[in-house]
């Protein structure tokens, strides 16, 4: 971590390492991105997986069935106290499905997940990833008339 | 908060008192358990949610729109380092729809819902929410033949 930056530079930093870590399919750079003990994971539409057998299986098992994956991230909002940052993002993605029998790159598909991700810093200066927590974006209508940035008839909790 | 709790213990208690506080429609107990500043909120399905103006906006929506809500947590995970704390847990909603015509209760409607809450201690003592993500449960087909925990063949990032 170059001393230069701000923690909130930083923690950009990490954010971004783990998106680039999925990217690039590094099981090996996820791993060492976050923390040994209490993490847990949250895949859009998946139960809770905590721990990090369960969390770097989860990520191994979607490396494993994304052939192509890319994230454009937005309202990106970091939030640094003492050693622990909160970072919430919209990750706009696009992945690719398995290639077509000729050999020609399979359909690109868009999807819109919101994440919330938790850091720590080590003792060493690193910021680690705590938990992440990814969710689909199923409800938003924000041309509605009446003003609502959310679709009032459809609220869960 | 009692001085024989452990830390563990009144988190926990936080992160009921806010599930209870949703239950109640309590407004003011809502507020009074969530940080003043870099809050933000993800409920299932919506984009997030940062800031108090926001967050509790979109509770007073959910209240309004709900007759009847109750959480049974189940999955209570807390890791507690200094004066942060990240809980994950399912929550087993029964919620209940607008009452009928004849006055009798509407139907109710069951629904499973994964939540990652993260609490700060303020000076005071007292933990308070910094965020929290629910997200619903897409994806769980524990009995699957493979001895995944979830849906290989339908997975999202």
């Amino acid at each position: 971590m170059s001393g230069a930056r701000t923690d909130i530079e930083a923690v950009e930093a990490a954010n971004t390492a783990l998106y680039e870590a999925v990217e690039r399919g590094d099981m090996d750079a996820l791993s060492q991105l976050w923390l040994e003990d209490g993490i847990s994971v949250v895949h859009p539409g998946w139960p809770v997986l905590t721990g990090r057998g369960e969390v770097l299986r989860s990520y191994a098992l979607i490396m494993a069935n994304t052939d192509y994956i890319q994230f454009f991230l937005t309202d990106v909002e970091v939030s640094v106290v003492g050693d622990t940052a909160l970072v919430s993002c919209t990750e706009n993605i696009l992945s690719g499905g398995p290639a077509e029998a000729d050999g020609t790159a399979g359909p690109l598909v868009g999807g819109l997940v919101v994440a919330t991700n938790v850091f720590r810093r080590t003792p060493d200066g690193e910021w680690r990833v705590w938990s992440h927590h990814g969710s689909p974006v199923l409800v938003e209508n924000e041309d509605d008339e009446d003003g609502g940035s959310v679709d009032e008839g459809d609220v869960e909790l």
